[in-house]
């Protein structure tokens, strides 16, 4: 396989445009950036990882599989923070009008001065421009780089004061967490200007991601393209948690397209305007996160990243087994390690290398403030470290934000095996002066004495006790309440159920991303040949498992090709008919480079005794015997 | 099985939503019309359809799936026609400003006004109410009614002069045609009010059905979410012709969302605005449409109505075999005929019953101008006979549009068995006078001179021929040409291949209404028992295979639940484990309601030798014997 270091970029692509794995969407119309078609060959591989993600996941533990509107109503995605919250910041050259993302226009021009930096201290101390490369190529691979390339800034050798290296280094380190603020000072401090024409920028703006439209012809209700599948899930909530009996734990999953608008996406299949994503919501009781299965993966081992390695500066990974990682308090809890191991366990199943497969923690300056915990699965690529998978504690925000604003209850309540006794204040009302009292206002004035804290409730019992009179807030005003209309105590309940709202683990997992890795991961160079390519995807998610060719044109072969391959479709074996006129070598080395597993060539012996060959992609090796015979082989290897 | 006649239509909505195949997205927040999700049985069905789907067709002939973007650039859709067409016209009420499609309200007025003649003249003839009822529920029955229910006018018994009723029988059975000054002009001579308020309404106005967005940052770059997922496919025909190895005929497929932002939707799944579609698009040679699987599907009966009928006012159906129907010309030719087969055997296999389905040809001024002939796979159910699958021969138009707005050559190339001759109008050229002549707009000339028609050839010839000068239209205007610089005569060329743009078959599925029709057509209820729902889906598509129900919360039955889940999930069963605390009879009646088709239980027995009960859904008939034996008729029945 190509390595990551040294990796032939250019040739890969080249091959994903002949085989037609993928290709810009509208091509003949010239292109649309970040926009990308799945032709045959990716189209099946994706169907394919979809399918073993969802017998790997949603079948696995029976998750409720839902499949939810792209088109979402504005007030979902303000109550969700999407709309204030899911931006980049932009800028414009002043004179050409060219866009630039903020935070990657910063990276590529202090990347290229620090690099600049370092070939005039290297030229100083007298290394080759070999030596210089090298240098540059091992400290790629050591960064944390969970972006894809941006525009690089051109490189000049010129040195820096060793105290502005630093603060472009720890600029850099922390560029994902500045807001927009903080981008322009960085601007104005560094001179940051365009890297492509040197000309002024303009401040950063904060820029919404989300596709914008109307529903409906009153242009009056505002939606947008969902940012991610999650929403539609927990606005069921309620649902799936009844269709599930009332039982918890229980998790809810959805594969299905989402929508970035982004700035000015790069990159290829790793940052696009519309990607599919597959997402899981497991829900679980706050009070114990312990997972029934745990036992089943405890014992895998995992290359993790932890924050306080990270804290500490360095990138170092270490391997851990999943049990230790949680035992050691690594991982927060039961559940989000088995959902670790399960990632783990579906990556190495659809042919991602575990060397180049890492679990990365967020720094505690990364995470949403509601986060719990949360880790990446990354995937190493000539990109760098790619963030493939999310795996987030997102504790109990979702359905309280949600609940909160449409006055649904989204909570479990649970039977308790015994009833418990709790203290708890209580309000008594004087329905007989109440009501005279406060007229209009008496419900208001209710509602707002019910739902005081416990600290209000201990201050107004106090003022009752001492003054026989307190004051309540209603809509922002201050109201009067005496002792003779209300009375405020604490006295114990008896609680036959309790009521939670349950924490959300949510692994979540950009199939594109994986996709992508996967074709780098699967990709080598046949070298005892003429240079040929081989995607050696495993079988389970290959885009087609067997090849079916024909030596020749020859009319004789014609029965035996639809005999054979009914009875490869009978049997499940998804199935590429090659009959085209080129030699059997150059169809083999089509087949390799669509990566399919096996090929089977029916000659003038076929139709003597009914043998056929099978060639195995990876090995090239071939056998012969009666297709009855290859027939069971490669049932077994499906 | 109900019955589309007084098919309780609310009952089978309430199950809808108790099961949750579905309910109205962002319910929680008011819900908006025209937007679904789907829930786990749902997504299960739908799920197991298109993959019934693509093993049916895809599969089966090897065509090229593809998985192109939602998002499509204006350019796209302005050539497709879809800019300028894709409308529906609607109105508004002058008073309360609710918005109408004009065609639905018509419909609506005209109707009622019908209806109530109808019930003045049987009031007059001495009919009760109920045999009203009846001949109206009759007339439904037989109608072609293709829209899905519009809002009802306030019915009042009036009888109508015998012209005025003919006058509205004929607008109504053309109400799909008119465009907006026919709409203007029929609301206006039928004085068509509101049929809510009895408000004046505004003229009708075009309105796009496309979802508007813009993409990246600029605002400059107009999308729109793609009304079908065809022009994606139609766009790379290069690629995957290419893909194919040049060979001819294929097909291309995509399953995917598509968006159409209707005015008013009402009638849950089939009328939304948001879909997921499965389309084929099927190349052929426009001078042999044969196809060499035909042979295949000729035996098999079809029930048809075909154009001919339906001009002479009727709605008889008739049953034909596909051969017949071919060799009479009545279904245009045998791609079209293959292809017509083919869903009436996927339409079968997932459970459509044979007696409410039929194809309705188009009558001419229904189909595109561009459309060689077009059937609708009808489903008949409680809101009539829905359009669930269309079938047209769009010949070469899409292809040939975006090749000349983009100048990319959609074409195919044949190599001739034997080479021919063909006589063509020649060009020739004197370089030495002609570049001098013309200077800057030599090219533009030439090019002009190289794409005349034959008959401009042949006026050209004669000018040069009679007066040694002619003209030619070069960027609207005229320029004069002579015989000392051109020379224009007929000459015989050999031609070694052919070039043709090709036909496309396209079959059109519309999965939301395809799975709707199914729960009406699959749905019943037990009446020797307390009224108990059942959705009878064939085993292939139903939701979950299998239920696993130990008889009680008993710790021993623990074990047993794992251990035949793991292997149940092994033989690719799908499965849901019900151990609620319901009764064994009550989630027996829960299974019923989701259609899982098959019931195992685990009792004491079960912890004694193994054994177990398996229930069967239609027939609740049990057997018990071993779980390996039970695994195993499970797994033939799969």
């Amino acid at each position: 396989m190509a390595s990551a270091e040294n990796f032939d970029r250019a040739a890969l692509e080249q091959l994903i445009t002949k085989r037609f794995f993928y290709a810009p969407s509208f091509q003949i119309y010239g292109g649309v950036a970040g926009l990308y078609d799945f032709g045959p060959s990716g189209c099946a591989l994706f169907n394919n990882i979809v399918s073993v993600w969802r017998n790997h996941f949603v079948l696995e533990e029976e998750m409720l599989e839902v499949d939810t509107s792209i088109m979402t109503t504005y007030d979902v995605l303000k109550t969700s923070g999407h709309v204030d919250k899911f931006s980049d910041y932009m800028c414009k050259d002043l004179k050409n009008g060219e866009i630039f993302r903020a935070d990657h226009v910063i990276e590529a021009v202090l990347e290229a001065r620090l690099q600049g930096d370092k070939e005039a201290r290297s030229a100083k101390a007298g290394k080759t421009t070999e030596e210089i490369a090298a240098d540059t190529a091992a400290d790629a691979a050591n960064k944390v780089d969970k972006k894809k390339k941006k525009k690089k800034g051109v490189v000049v050798a010129v040195e820096l004061a060793d105290d502005v290296r630093q603060s472009y280094e720890e600029c850099l380190a922390q560029i994902d967490n500045f807001d927009g603020d903080e981008l322009t000072a960085i601007m104005k401090k560094f001179e940051i200007r365009s890297p492509e024409s040197g000309n002024e920028l303009s401040d950063p703006k904060a820029f919404n991601l989300m596709f914008e439209s109307l529903i409906g012809p009153t242009g009056q209700l505002k939606g947008f393209l969902r940012p991610e599948t999650a929403q539609g899930q927990f606005l069921n909530f309620k649902k799936l948690l009844e269709f599930n009996n009332d039982k918890m734990p229980f998790a809810s999953a959805q594969v299905g397209r989402s929508f970035r608008n982004e700035i000015s996406p790069r990159s290829g299949l790793l940052r696009v305007r519309e990607f599919t994503m597959a997402e899981i919501e497991h829900y679980v009781d706050p009070d114990n996160k312990d997972h029934p299965r745990f036992n089943e993966v405890k014992d895998i081992v995992l290359t993790i990243l932890a924050k306080d390695v990270q804290l500490s500066g360095k990138t170092t990974t270490s391997q851990i087994t999943v049990g230790e990682a949680v035992a050691k308090k690594i991982i927060d809890n039961e559940t989000l390690g088995y959902f670790i191991a399960r990632i783990h366990l579906f990556l190495a199943k659809i042919g991602i290398k575990n060397d180049r497969l890492r679990f990365r923690q967020h720094m505690d300056n990364e995470m949403a403030h509601y986060a719990a915990d949360c880790w990446d699965a990354e995937i190493k690529t000539s990109y760098g470290w790619i963030e493939c998978v999310g795996c987030a504690d997102r504790s109990a925000y979702d359905l309280t934000v949600h609940s909160k604003r449409t006055g649904e209850k989204l909570i479990v309540r649970e039977q308790l095996a015994e009833p418990r006794t709790v203290e708890l204040w209580q309000v008594e009302i004087n329905k007989k002066t109440f009501g005279p009292k406060y007229k209009k206002e008496a419900k208001a004035v209710e509602e707002a004495l019910l739902a005081l804290s416990d600290d209000q409730y201990a201050t107004l019992a106090q003022e009752l006790e001492s003054n026989g009179v307190g004051s309540v807030q209603v809509n922002g005003a201050a109201v009067e309440v005496g002792k003779e209309n209300v009375t405020v105590k604490k006295g114990t309940v008896t609680e036959h159920v309790r009521e939670y709202t349950p924490s959300v683990i949510e692994p979540s997992f950009g199939i594109g991303r994986i996709l992508y890795s996967l074709l780098e991961h699967s990709w080598w160079v046949r070298e005892d040949d003429e240079a040929r390519n081989v995607l050696s995807f495993p079988t389970i998610v290959a885009p087609f498992k067997c090849c079916l060719l024909p030596l020749s044109g020859n009319e004789q072969f014609v029965p035996f090709v639809r005999k054979f391959s009914r009875e490869l479709r009978a049997a499940g074996i998804s199935l590429r008919t090659d009959d085209s006129k080129a030699s059997i070598g150059r169809r083999y080395a089509r087949n390799d480079e669509l990566g399919i597993p096996f090929a089977i060539t029916i000659d003038f012996d076929t139709v003597q005794d009914g043998t056929v060959t099978l060639r195995q992609r990876d090995s090239t090796e071939q056998v012969r015997d009666s297709f009855e015979n290859i027939l069971k082989i490669l049932k077994e290897s499906n």
